[in-house]
This record gives C-alpha cells, structure tokens and sequence, in this order.
C-alpha cells in the first residue's frame, strides 16, 4: 500500500489506476470472485458443488478456465460429474471423494518429501478420508493413507504409529465416538487436525457426539474442524505442510 | 403368592396375615423402605447423602443399624462424616470416594476369586473411580484399580492390558473426551460398564461430552450409567461379578 | 508375550516370525478384520449392513466363510436380504429383526441353562426387541421374550415378574417415555441392560426422551447402551449371560 | 358488556362509570393488580416470592388484607418468613412447602367430599409435592397424601392403588427419570397433573430429563406443568376438583 | 381385592378362578389388550394408525367390533382410510383430523350440558385441534370451535370470550411462538390444556418453541401435553369434562 | 371508542352498530382475515404459500381482490405459482424469491429517497436476500442490493461501505457463520436487521450456529429476526424505513 | 477517501498525515477506543461495566470525560457505583436499572416529539426494562413506559393500546413465556424490538424460552435482541426514533 | 523396536531391560507421567492447575525439577501462585494470564524469525489471549500481540493485517460473537487456530455461540479448539511454528 500511495504520489500513478491495484476480487454480478488469495498460493480455485446446477458448474468452471487458473469442486455427485464430464473429458472425478478437478501442470511430488498422514477410523468414514486425501493432493502435498484404524481394535493403529510419526501433520477423521484423534495425538508430535463425521447413528446426533469428543480431547495439538468438512480438514494440513515442504 | 393363597384357603392364615406376608416393605411415615430386596443379595442399605442433614443420616443410620444390617452411605462430605463418627466411631470413611459405611461383619474375601477392574482415564476422576472401587468392595467383591490410564498416553493402558483381561467386568471412568472404555472394550472378552464423569470444561458441557462418546462407542459390550455415578456403574459391576463368582 | 520374547532370545523364533505372531487381525486392503476376539468367544463374525451394497455383502460373506467362521448381519432390509438369499440359500432371514446369519452348526441348547430375559413396552418397539433377542440367540444364549409389558398397564408386567427375576440378565427395550427398564430393575435382582427406542413423536427428539429415562433410573442395577442398539444390548447380555452358563 | 352498554344507552351510567365497571384491575402503580379472579373462584390473592424483599412483601401483605382477602405466598424462605411473622402472628407458615397464607376463614371441608391425590416418587421430591399439597388446601381442597411410592418399588405404589383411584384428579410428582405419571395414568380413571422435579444429577439436566418423560407419556390422561412448578399443578387440580365437589 | 380373597377363604373361589379375576387384560400374542379401563368410561377402544398397514388395522377393528365395543382410530391417513372404508362402509372418516371411528350407538347429547371449547391459533393448526375435536365428540363430550383467534390479531379472541368462559375446560391448540394459551388463561375460571404443534420453521425446532412457551406461561390453570397431540389434549379434557357433565 | 360510546350514549348509534363498528376483521368461517392493519399502512394483504394448495391459493387471492387490495404471496414455489399464473395472468412472480404478487397501481418511487440496503454473505444466501428485496419492494421501499460481500473476503464489503451507509436502515442475510451483520453494524449509523439463514452444514444446525452469532453481535443496533424469515426482516425494515420517507 | 487520496496526489499531504486522517479510532494501548461513530450520532460513550473495577472504570471515565465526551456505564452494581460517586458526585445512578451515566448538557427535549414505548410483561422483567428506558433517555430519545401488562391479564395492557400506537418504536421486554411482543406486534403499525428475560424458572431455560417465542412471533415487524439485553434493544429503539424526531 | 529386540536376539539385552527400554512413562503411583514426549520437543512439562492443592502442586514441582525439567503451570490463580513463589521464589508468575513457569535456561530467540501472531476481539478476551500467548513463549516461539481488534470495528484490524500476514500462523480469541477468525482467515495465508471464550451473556450459552460461529466459518484454514483454551491453542500454534522455525 505504500507503494502504490507513493506511485500516486510522484504522479506515476492514476487515482482509477491506484483503487484497480487495490481490487483483490473480480466482480462477476451474481458472485465476487478473489483469484488473489488462491494464486498466492499456487492453489486451484475451489468451488462448493452441493445445491449448483450443471449449468453453473461449467459456466464457472469455464470462467476460471479461461484464466489458465486450476479448479477443485467438492460435494460432486457422480450423476453430476458425468454430465460435466461429457463436455470436459479432461477433468478426473473421484467417485468416493465426490471430487472434481482439473490442472494445468502435475505438479512434481518428490516422494523424499514431507507428506500428509490422512487417518479414519472405520469404512464409514471413507468419503470424508477420501475428500481430505484427495483434496490435499490436488493442493499439492503428499499424503499417505491410514484407514480402518479405529481405537476398538488399537494394535491396527499401533503397527502404523512409526510411519505416522514421520509425517508434518496428520488428518485423522472419524465418526461415532470420534475417539481416534486423542490417541494418535498422544503417538506423535506434529500437529493433528481432527475431522468429526456424522456416521453413527442414535445418540450420535449427526457428527455432534465426534466433534465434542474432539474438542475435549485430553491430548495437546489437536484442532478440529467442522462435521464432514473433509476438505476443510485437508485445506488447513496443506498451509501447515507447506511450512514443512518449503524448508527442505 | 400360591402358597399364601392356599394357607388363606386352609384358614391357616388370616387375610391380615396374607397382607402383611406380601408386604415387601416398611412404611416409615416420610419413607417407605425396602429391606427384602438389599437381603436377598447380601448387601448392605444403601443411602444417598448428597441433601440429606447429618441429624437425619444419624436417624437412618440407627434405625438400620437396630435390624443389624449393613450401612453404605454414597456422596457425603468430609464435613457431615467426622461429625457422624463422633457418635459413631466404629463406622468407616473415604475421603476420596466420600463413602461412610459399616459392615456387620468381614465377608471372607479368597483373593483367587474373580474380581472386577475399576479403570480411570486421569487423576481428575478419581473421585468417581473410588466412589466405583468402594462400593464394589463393600457390596462383597474383589476390586483391582488401574487409575490414570487415559488413551493419550495409550502404552500405559497396554501395560496392563493383560491384567485387566482377567477380570470378570471392567468399570472404566473417563471425563473430558470419554474415549478409555472404547479402547478397553477392544482389548477384553468381558462385559464393560463406562461410567463419564463431570470432568472438563468448555464445549465439555458437564459431561454430555464424555457420556455420548460412551453411548456411540464402536466397540461391543458396553454399557453405560449415568454422568458421575460411580456408586451405579459399580452396583451394575457386582451383579455381574457375582455370577462369576458364585461359579467356582 | 514373554513367552514370544523368550523364543527370540533362545533363536527359535526369528524376528519376523515373532511380529506375524503378535499380528492380532488381518488386513483386507480396505479393511482389517480382527478374527481373533470373536473366535476367542464362540462368535460369529458380526456385519452392521446398513450402508452397504449387496454386492459388498456377499463378498465379506465369502470372505468369512471361506474361513469357517459364522456371520451374522444386522440391519439388512428385507430387500437387500433376498438378494443374498438367491445366491446363499443356506442363510436365515428374521424379517422383523432385519437380521441375516449363518451358523456352521447350531450349538446344542440346554433348556434347564440360564436365560436372558428380552422385555419391550409396546408393540412398536418390536424390531428392536427382535434385533436383540435374535443376535443374543445367535451369540448362543437362551431367550425368553415378554413383549408389550410397558408401564401405563402395570398387570400386564407383574404377571410374569417371577418368571423374569429367573434370568440372569434381563435386556429392557422401551420408546416414547422409556419408564420400563425402572419397573423392572426394582423388581430383579439381576444385571439390567436399558435400550432406549426412537418410537414416539413430538418432545421425544427420536429417543432422546427415553435414554435420558434410562440413564436417571432410581433403580439400582441398570446400565445403558445406545437409543435403538439392539444388538449392543443383546451383546452386553450374551457376555454376562456366559459367566451365569458356564458355572453350571 | 350488552348490560353495560344499555344503561349507558338509558342514561343510567355515565361515561365514566362505565368505564371503571369495564376494569378488571387496580393499578398500584409498580403493579397492576387483578381482584376479580381470583374473588370469583373464591381463590386468596397469590404472591410468587423468590426475589421479593421482606419490606416490599408485607407491604403488598397489608394491601390486600386491608381489602380483607386470603394470601398465598409460594417460595418464600424459612428467614424471609420468620422476618413476616414477627409482623403479623397470625400468618401460617409451612416449612417444607415454603408457604405463607392467611384466610380470613377457614372453610368448612366436608370431609366426605372428593379429594386431590398428591403423590411423589421419592422423599426428595417432598418440596415440590408440600407446595402443591398445602396449595390446594388453602385454596379449598381436600388432599390425601402418597408420598415415596416411586415405580423402582411398584408394590409401595399398588398397595395404594384402589384410594388413588377414589381421588378426582391426581398431582404425581417425580424427578429423576420422572416415570411415576405413565404408572399411575394407567391404574386411575380421573385426570392426572404431573409435575417434573429437578431433583436428580447428571443427564438429568435440572429436571428436563422427567418433563420430557412425562411429556411422552404412553398412558393417556396426563398432562403436564413446569419443572418444580407445585403450586402450578395443585392449581389445575383444584380447577377440576372444584367441579367434582360442586356436583354433590 | 378383599371380597376375592374372603370368596377364596369360603371355599367359594378356585384359586385358578381367582386369578382370572384379577386379570385386567386380554393377552392377544403379540399385544396385551386391556379391556377394563376403556369400558368402565364409556370409552371405544383407541389405536395409534401410523406405522400400522391396512392389513393390521382391519384386523384388529374386527377383533374389537367382534367383542361389540366401539373404535377410534387416530393418525390414520386417507389412503389408508378408504381402504379400511371399502370393507366396512359403516366407518366414519374426519378428513382434517385424520380420524376414522365406529360407534354402536350415538350417546343422547344434551345441547344444554357442559362442553369443551376447542380453540386453534391458526389454520396451519387445524389438523391437530381438529384431532383434539372429533376425538372429544366421539368419547363423548359437547365441543364448541373457535379458530384463527391467535394472538396477533387480539380482538378476534375476545369477541368470543365470554363465550368460551362458559365452558367445563378448554383445549387450546398452537403453533409457532404458542402464546394462546397464556392470554386464554387470563381470561376464563375452569382449567386450560395446552397443546403445542410442530407449525413454524426456522427457530421453531418442530414445535419445541410452542411447548416452551407453554410450559412458561405466566397463567394458573394451565397444563400442556406433548406437541401435536391433539388427541391426548382431548383424552385428558373429556376426563375433565365428565365430571361437570355428571354433576347435572 | 369514546367517540362509538358518545353516538351509542346520543342514541345516534344502535347497540348492534356500535359493534360492527369496534370490529376490525371479517370472519371467513375457516379463517379470520384483518383487513384494517394492511390498510392503514397502504400494505398489501399477505399469505404465506407454504402448506397451501393451489386451489386455496386462487379462492384467497380472488376474495381479497373482490375488495381491491394488493396481494402479496410468500414461500409458492414455481410449479404452485404457474398454475396460479394460468388464472390470473396478471400476477408477478419471482423465481428466486419465490414470492407471487399483484399491485393494484404502482405507487411512484422518488429515487431521490430513501431506500433499504439489503446484503447477502454468499450467493447460497440469495433466496432469503431476494424474498426481502421483493417483500421490501412491494411494500413501497426503495431498495439497494450488496451481494456476496462476506466476511471472509472482507474488501468486497468494505468497497460499498460508503454507498450502505446512505440506507436508513439494513438488511443483512447470512448464513454459515453469520458474522456480516456484526461487521455492518460496525460500519454504519443506522438500524440493521439480521436474518440468519439455515444455509451450511455440520454443526450449523440449520441456522441456529448464525441465529446465535447474530444474537451475540458486539455491535449495537442490531436486531434479529427468525431463520430464513427474509419477509420479516424486509418487514421491519419497511416500517422504519416508512419513518425516513415521511419526513422528506 | 477520494478527497484525501488526491490531497496526497496534490502533495499538499504526506503520507504520514493521510494514515492519521483514515484511522477512526485512539489506540490506548490495552484497548482501541472508536470517538466517531458515536460522536457522530451524539451519543456518549458506552462502557459495559461488568467484570471491571472500580479502579478500571475511574479510569476510563476520565479519560473520556477529558474529551468533553458523555459517558454511559450499562450493568453496573449498586457497590461498584456508590465508590465512583464518592470520586465523582456530579455522575447519576439508576439503582434498577443498574446505569450510571455523566453528560456534559442535557439536551433540550421536545415533549411533543416522537417517543419510544418501553414495555414489560411483569414486575421482574422491571431491571432489563428500566435499562432500556433509561438509555433511550440518555441517548437522548421521549420515553413512556407501560410496566406489567403481561399476556395473562391482557386488558391491563389493552387499555393502553391507543397510547402506545402513537409510538414512534415500541421495545417490549418479557420474560417467562415472553408473549407480550406478539399481542402488542398486532395492536400497533411501528416497528417493535423484543427484548426475552432470563426471568422464570424450569423449563424457562434462562431466557430461552422467551428468546424463541419472540423468533417465532406470528405478527409482523417484530425483531429480537439477545436475551436480557435492555441496553441493545434501546440502542436499535433509538436509532428508529431518530428517524422520526429528524423529520419534524 | 527392532533395534531393541536384535539386542534380546543377540543376548546384549535382558528380558528385564528390554522392557524397561520400551517404557515410556514413570508410575508415580497415583499418576503415570510421561517424560518421553516432552522431551523429545524441548517442551517443558505441563501442569493443569486447576483443581490441584497448593501441596500438591509443590510436590509435583519438586519431582519434575529434580530432573532437572521445565515446567509450565496453567489456570493457577493468583492466591494460590502466591503461595508457590514463597517456596520456589525462582518461579514467574504471569497474572492476566494465570500461568506459573520455570525455565532451567532461557532459549535464544532470534528476533528475525517467524513468530505466532496472537489476536483478540476485545479486552474481555484478555485472559485467554495471555494464556495462549505465554504458553507459546514459553514453549519457544515469538508471539506478536494484537488485541481489542474485533469485527465491529474492521478497521482496528485492518491497520495491521500486513503485518499479521507476515506470521507463520495466527491463533485467534473471540467471544460473544466469535466473528473474528473468518475475516482474518480471509485476510492471511498461513493456518489459524481459533480459540472460542466464554465471553458475553444470554444467548452465548457460555461460549457455545462462539464456537458453532468457527466451526461454521466460510473461510478456509481455520481450525478449532475448546472453549477457553488459549493453551490448546498455543500448543498447536506451537507445533506449526517449529515447521517454520526449523527450516531457517
């Protein structure tokens, strides 16, 4: 900002010119669309699929497109995917993830890196797993999967604590007693971001009972993220992995 | 009842007779107390302090105490029990369990019989845990305690994983996330009684945190009693405990 | 484990050999299933089938029987259950139960052995009744039911109060209200396992109303597992019930 | 109103006049008071204590004694009403209810008229089931009395069966899980008032856990009032037992 | 129960014969029917139509219509009723409030005699004060309707006060903010039952805020039953209403 | 009225006119439609379309322009409004709104006026902005809207602050978190009204998560209306925003 | 912002001086203090006193008084309030409403303008009421309060009806079921703030009930503050008045 | 492991030892402290004081000191730190944020590297921002203070977004409203750690709405901790910032 009040100052800079400088969004009409933020950081622009139209999908898409920009949709049923895809065949849908993407370079993974470690606790939290591994990868991290290690059967987690233990940061999801997140924070010592789910059923009260048990664990480093928020979970594990990446 | 009714038709007995004979308890004018049921099962009467004057404990106490039985007394302060052993010297008190009780006699306890675990997550509950222990012990069972166990540090549950798979039935105290007994179902073969406790704060919300991870736990063979209720979660513990016990 | 540790220090164990013998489940890819805890116990293998396709049915079905080992399905649909029953003729269906197993021989019941005790309120709380009489069957326990034994029409429950105080455990299944599992925890002198059921409407909140009945009883003796689980219920019961079986 | 409005038409009344008839209350100022209901029910004026001061008590006390009404004042503490004693001698205070009336004099009960039933589940509910028993005396009904027949008990309560039946209506009271109400809604044919305490711990959640046992009742003819709210329940019985002794 | 046992003392009563008549129940197989209590009140039998097939309902009205007694049906929707209709065409179907019922003789109503006033806050409410209606009218009692008379619009209530003063006991029936029941109360002597409906949306939570209201209100005499329960707020005013129809 | 009571006391008023006088509704038999309210402020009469078939619709709509008054409809959805349409073509309908309505004459708008910010978070909140646009426009205000300018992006918002602060009063809709009304309560001078909407997911609630965060505003001049209730909060609005037209 | 930028462009302003002229608020270190906005309106500065000390308050006061600025204290006890006065005689304290407030010249106040109706339901809601009424005063609206005109009593509150439509806002303050802004939301054609107490009991839910109430009013032009916020319901009262003291 | 079991192999180790190297925690007796974590991250050990004795807080200083640890207290009050300084006058005592540490010797921090930037919405927030930010200090990070920078007045915050943007991660307070953490998240790159406060009254349901407000945030990056816990949040601040620290 002091730049561009200098540039305004020595005349070098127009009034209209200087408030266009400042914009940090694009206003679209019906929508105001920031490609700051997400160009920053080398990320694709994400976009909530639930309750859009096909329609819409590809005209936003289409949009971000023309702007060499990647795109990730979230919350894509595969009945909608198709379609999108009969008109995009150069996307890549993740059925489990429910996940929808296009990039314009793969970016180079140098497998010697730091990666990602995306835990859940039993087959019922897959989707939500997937949609953080997925989204987590499309970002640009590695990740490495560890699934059905739920705490009723502990040695399943505890074969795995070793190589858990090497990641920068861990997603742990899981649903019903949401009990996971507490023990693999007490194994390791990177940050763990744990993501409620709404499996369970009776007193679970859609993900209710998983998120308070995040929130009162008893072990230090665990934050939690919003029920199902799968990606919610992986966008926050990337900025920190990041952190990791970059000194190497 | 048939019995009864075929003395009544022999005109062995009056119908004032049959009456009494069916009556399973003693009208004290403001309570009505059951003595059957307690004899039945060997144990002693039992009383909830909590609201209750030390004029009006010493007035119970003594009334039973008169018909010989035993005494075990739940949630009463260190206050209220020194002021109730100044007349009553000969009963006993726990601090940490806040139980004043008196047995008649020593039950013979054979250490090779089976026994119930008391399990605890961290020291904050203790309380509960004794409240759970004593009781067991003064209804007549053998009590092994595994206190301070809690899944954050899950190597000193699996420490005594082997121990604990011993017992008859496990009662298993946690607070905060609630997540020990999920764990401790997965480790043993026998039933588990999950007893939350109070313990936490914020997003805790006195224990409906801990009592709701119990409910939707993911392993089998847990059951679970009321928020802070040691004295039920061990009264459960004994009933089982007495059909293994009563086998060898 | 001392004994696995004293065979690698005498070199008749080699390494690898000692970690597959401390190995306590195997790992299906998209699944680690423990068989040990179940074979420990005489169980069948258990599958909650709400949420799965027919077709990942028959394969996990396959899997285990390709291993000798019993199964038993709960919640399956009537629908999804004829399907299997197409291509697996030799399973069986309990329609109100919605449950589906397969036993490799029927273990011999000694009618004078102990029995648990299956009691419901209404007739609208039958299949979670059914759902728990049937699986304590499977587990191979004795059942006798006493269905629409609810409160507002006390008679209909203290009829048969002497043949219920026979059990060794009784599994206490009530929506709406919930006040049943009380009623009979002052009359049995035996373990009782609550089971609250989301049968009701208005201030019910899908049977939120009865678990919390449940968890307050004034009744010693009651221990509670998740609102419409059944199958916890009966599970619970089954594991009490053996310590009272196997005495005789 | 037509009555009015003729003789205002007639030129009996005049403006003015008909207005003050058309009052229904006087304005004290802080206060508007409402005299004629309860005159018409023969009611005494009704005072709701908690966080009213000694001074501002007696003085509303004198206002209405100097219009020669009866008084009832519900939750008014043993130190706040020896303070009002000391004043006025005459008044009658009841220690467990937490009541203080006076009447101008006393109405003759015809003690063969019909009757309230007040019961309570157990002895901590006494408060509650004192202030809707004392309630409905004052204001003009007979009550007979059922204290501590709680359902984990049901004997003490069947043994009183056929004289609750008698009753023209009842006022169950009961904390904890509350059940009271369902088990007499089934054995009596007269309405049933049920008030939820918040007698209890835990998942009890200051008496939610009975009002919503309560609300779901399974037996029909019971409606409900507010947690702890006696005076509110003796009020309604009272209602409908005005009606049963009018008719004799 | 003395005139039994002094039969049995005679020698006048088999003990089997004195069992049976203590029997207050019909034991069906899969439901107990009791029989007794209905029948002492004039009352048809009632049942709850919703989760009942076709195949059920008819099978039941014939069991009881076999016995002579009369039949209410609530929750039964008008699919379902015409179903029943084309095999008993004698049924008669209240559309509005889902009700469909059968009467051997229509009891003699004295249009002079005590009535029920039905009072609904808004049309969205008429479903259930017209469940609460027809229910009152087909147990017996007088019922005069006054609907739309919310609180919003406060004049439409009191030109009718006078009116619904007259009555033995009113229903009142409302949704959204519930607060009908509190300004009726001020304004008649006899007792006022509260019924709260699910109408609303938003932070209406299923009709949680109408029963909050209600259970709040600031008006004696008032009692609530569980929300949408038209049928139970009736139950308990036709109790109610009988006692001032027999007082004539 | 004291005019009505002077022609009554003149004689220059029958009894029976002097009621018709003080009556301010027409009572329709299934409903009590207000007409003086809507009236005196030059508003349209209003039906919320929810829960209302077409039928009824079109019976309402054509008794109220038998009496020349505006109309306007809420919550119809499109399939409902077209058929509407078939009848009374001249009707308008917004889609996004979901709201249909007739104007008998457009009342002139003075763009030099006054007028009514109405802001959206996020383009899932646009039903609920546009249903208080449409209302508010309808209604006779002028109307200004700022869209998609959530907190998150806070410039989008910041770069219309000047403009928003010229309304006389706000309406801001948002959902998820629910913050944009504190921000805006921040940034302008005049009354905001906040509507929460039920838009998100997990521990949203369906709008409760922004109806507290709306509630608990640290800015002042801030009032809330129900979840979704986009009428309400243009409703409101209008009223002041009538004070801000008047006095020009 | 245009102005400055090209006063900066002009160099007629440094840099440093255009930073100066945009910031709107004085960092004092432990807090950012905002002079414009209320400056702008002319009303003092607001302070919420709970939780500070007497030393704390001094403190602030002086520091505000020091620019000449007035000063209003919301939620401050009698004792914290007696201590100030000792140091500061020339503020003035309202004892129930719990406002201590200092301005430098009382404005001059037109007795014909417009005012604000301040209403509540009964006595206890008296505290949340007066502070309502008192700041309205000090920020320098007409008020005319209508105290104990609760819902239970409604012609209390009708015989007031013609002088609060003259209002130009009404806040209406009620606790228990907080009925009242719905009654006086269909008896006048200004907007209305409803401010729920936490006044009441049981079920009462420390103002819920009445906050949801409000949410849920079926009348129109109601919006609701947070539960016993009399303060912020003034504050939006306020802002409305203005509207309509300006244009006279 | 493998390590330690090829030394049993090989005989180098003995059974005894071998398990005495694999322990990770010393048994206190009446606590299990785990030496090993902390360690491992130049983390002192750390103490939850509330609910703790003065004595035992000593004692558990002296143990931990004799091995030569650092310690960090947290949630000790002010008296009862007091009491630890007379004994251990080397200690330092931090009274906002009522934190209690020891440092064997203090860490070199390098000014010119990445720090935590710690925000707060308002001074009422104070204590658990300090909490957070000692915690941070301690355990070895910089830490940048912003604080009073709530959403109500945006531009307070946005005086220093440029700078908050240079941290490696941000861990945001805020009660009432909890608006705060989206509109930073929407103005940074780096992950943010929210931490809800109980702060505010009413509807805040005791930090409740706060929470639900950062679990709900549209931003991405956000995670959340428990109500009021700033350390929880520090710690995990902590483990993000090492990522950053690490890599210069």
């Amino acid at each position: 900002m002091d730049d561009i009040l200098k540039l305004v100052q020595a005349g070098s800079l127009s009034i209209e010119e200087a408030k266009k400088a400042l914009a940090t969004y694009e206003d679209l009409g019906f929508a105001k669309v920031d490609h700051h933020r997400q160009k920053r950081q080398g990320f694709p622009e994400i976009i909530y699929g639930e309750g859009k139209s096909v329609e819409q999908i590809i005209a936003i898409l289409e949009a971000i497109k023309a702007k060499q920009n990647d795109v990730l949709i979230t919350r894509i049923s595969e009945e909608k995917a198709s379609k999108v895809l009969e008109v995009h065949p150069e996307f890549i849908y993740h059925q489990v993830a429910e996940i929808l993407y296009w990039k314009t370079e793969q970016k180079h993974v140098d497998e010697s890196d730091s990666f990602i470690a995306v835990l859940c606790a039993g087959t019922s939290d897959l989707r939500v797993a997937e949609e953080a591994a997925i989204t987590a990868e499309v970002l640009g991290s590695n990740v490495k999967r560890f699934y059905d290690v739920g705490v009723a059967g502990i040695h399943r987690l505890l074969d795995h604590a070793e190589e858990i233990q090497k990641a920068s940061v861990s997603v742990v999801v899981a649903g019903m007693e949401g009990a996971l997140p507490s023990v693999v924070g007490g194994l390791v010592s990177h940050p763990v971001i744990a993501v409620p789910t709404s499996v369970g059923y009776g007193a679970n009260f859609h993900g209710l009972s998983a998120l308070l048990t995040m929130l009162n664990s008893c072990a230090s480093g665990i934050s939690v993220v919003n029920i199902d928020n799968g990606f919610g979970g992986a966008y926050s594990a990337v900025l920190i992995d990041q952190l990791a990446r970059n000194k190497k």
